[in-house]
């Protein structure tokens, strides 16, 4: 039994809490909204965001910042992306003795491009830092909640602290694999959201099966281009955390970003769709992000670009995506061969 | 404009004759079936196969074989797998001149284990085929016929055949795409069935996206170390015809495979399910010819197994499943040391 504090109590977060008290570790879940955390504490519910679960009951939350911090050897960080730096400089303060840190956040910081890892490792004093390992992959809150079969990566260069990550997570219907290219798993699950608010505009100007399995594949390639550029490994695109999370992200109704892609799709602007899906969309942040990343490191990311020139230059969606369709006829290896 | 014959008038023959006559080719259809070339070539329509579909009025049928071969410098197979060497003795007859030969098919043949382009290479006389073309890619019938955007890959080892397949095609929806890597492309053709199969069962079973998204990669994974050990390159597992088919084909309502699957995890029997599905399920014998491939390569193909399983050994598809979820813990990059 580990002492773990999950912060953040979104469905994900909230979700990977669950997986940890039913594995019986002493979990505890911090949110920063009292009201929640006496829910989640006393009724076993997470009503927003997890309707009609019921929690572990031997799971227990607070709203209490440091007591969050002191109750743990392992610190899980399931904020949003836009909250990492805020949260770490808050945990700064708390911080007395050397703690392993996992997020979970999915995203890269538009002009700093820095990933999440670190932004973390900037933020937090590196001697109370043991390692900083990412948990990543096809996973939606709504499924693992239900037990349904799930497989995710923890990665760190550190092998031996995804090791343990694995060990904390792993039961029979939550497989973890472990993998220590942390830049090629926090490359895909960034970019994934980009690819996966084109899919949903794909759908949404009701193009089809055979347009949007293309647009996933290319979109894996100039992601796979982007993040070996920067030093990740090929075969991490193939794996989980690359294709796998890719798949789940456009073909899945519970991926806020497909659905805003979907929205803008069928005709919403910008606006009307974060009004709508109500969540957070990382795929908007994050697509001026890997944007100016592709810039930096002159990749050509097509997909990335079309879908910039939809979000910030009011590009309509289906001249953009019919710009995609028509290029010069090539040769398919051509793609491949900045790999 | 050229003048070209596709032989076999179900769904995807009769698509890309429609293609090919309004790219403005000379393009007749061969049906073994008189009522079905009259249907064609008088009432332009095909309705068993594509209900609802106005077919170009330049596009011609017959069904009389002689007439068929003797019309065109271009022949396009697009018959069942298990046709290919009967309609080759056919053809074998009436071949007078050299020609170009585009295959559509997916699938190995059992005992055999050859690929589609061996078989045909087997039954024709080298000296009157300038060369054999593979055209492959996600690309449902139902969605071409409507005009909606589709890419696909023309592989042949002469890529001035590829090329010259590639100009016959392409038009603004219709995207062609050349490799060489014929054995990489047909690989991924023939699999992708199986691991479809595999995915309507983990669908049929009500597991989720989450667990689809793992199959799917994991299938690709098995199939590219498959492929590669037959002398394939590992990126065009990656591309249009491995990752591109793969995602079509176990995402979407229009496939077959997909279908027959889902009803096997519903609880149908493998009787009652080619029962109900009515045309030709390639998966169930391409399943049993990537079985006995993987065995003579030594190489390790889990998901193939256990599907093996279920369709000729009586397994429960929960149980087959669940077994491949639960394998002991492992460092993902483990499945691809052996590329």
């Amino acid at each position: 039994m580990e002492k773990i504090t999950v912060l953040g109590a979104g469905s994900w977060g909230t979700a990977l809490a669950m997986v940890l008290a039913n594995n019986n570790h002493d979990c505890l879940l911090w949110s920063h909204r009292e009201d929640q955390a006496i829910e989640i504490d006393i009724d076993h519910t997470n009503k927003r965001y997890l309707p009609n679960i019921v929690l572990p009951s031997n799971l227990n939350a607070t709203s209490d910042f440091e007591r969050a911090i002191d109750h743990a050897t392992t610190i899980i960080l399931a904020v949003p992306t836009k909250a990492i730096r805020e949260v770490c400089q808050q945990m700064r303060v708390h911080l007395k003795e050397k703690k392993l840190f996992v997020h979970v956040s999915k995203g890269i910081e538009p002009n700093s491009l820095k990933r999440i890892s670190e932004m973390i490792e900037e933020e937090l004093p590196s001697n109370l830092v043991e390692a900083i390992v990412v948990l990543s992959g096809p996973s939606h809150a709504e499924e693992v909640v239900l037990h349904h079969p799930t497989t995710i990566t923890a990665a760190c260069e550190k092998l031996e602290a995804a090791k343990k990550v694995q060990d904390l997570f792993m039961n029979n219907s939550f497989r973890v694999y472990t993998n220590d290219d942390v830049i090629g798993v926090e490359i895909g699950a960034a970019l994934k959201n980009v690819i996966g608010l084109a899919a949903g505009i794909v759908d949404g100007l009701g193009y089809g099966d055979n347009a949007k399995a293309a647009l996933i594949t290319r979109g894996l390639a100039e992601i796979s281009r982007l993040g070996i550029s920067l030093g990740a490994k090929a075969y991490t695109f193939s794996g989980l955390t690359g294709m796998g999370d890719l798949i789940a992200t456009c073909t899945s109704v519970h991926s806020r970003n497909w659905k805003a892609g979907n929205l803008l799709g069928k005709g919403a602007t910008l606006e009307n769709v974060l009004d709508e899906v109500g969540m957070v969309v990382e795929g908007v942040r994050t697509t001026q992000a890997a944007y100016q990343l592709a810039q930096k490191q002159q990749v050509s990311m097509p997909i990335t670009e079309a879908l910039y020139s939809v979000l910030f230059e009011h590009v309509n969606p289906k001249e953009a995506v019919d710009i995609l369709m028509i290029r010069t006829k090539k040769h398919e290896l051509e793609d491949y061969k900045t790999f």
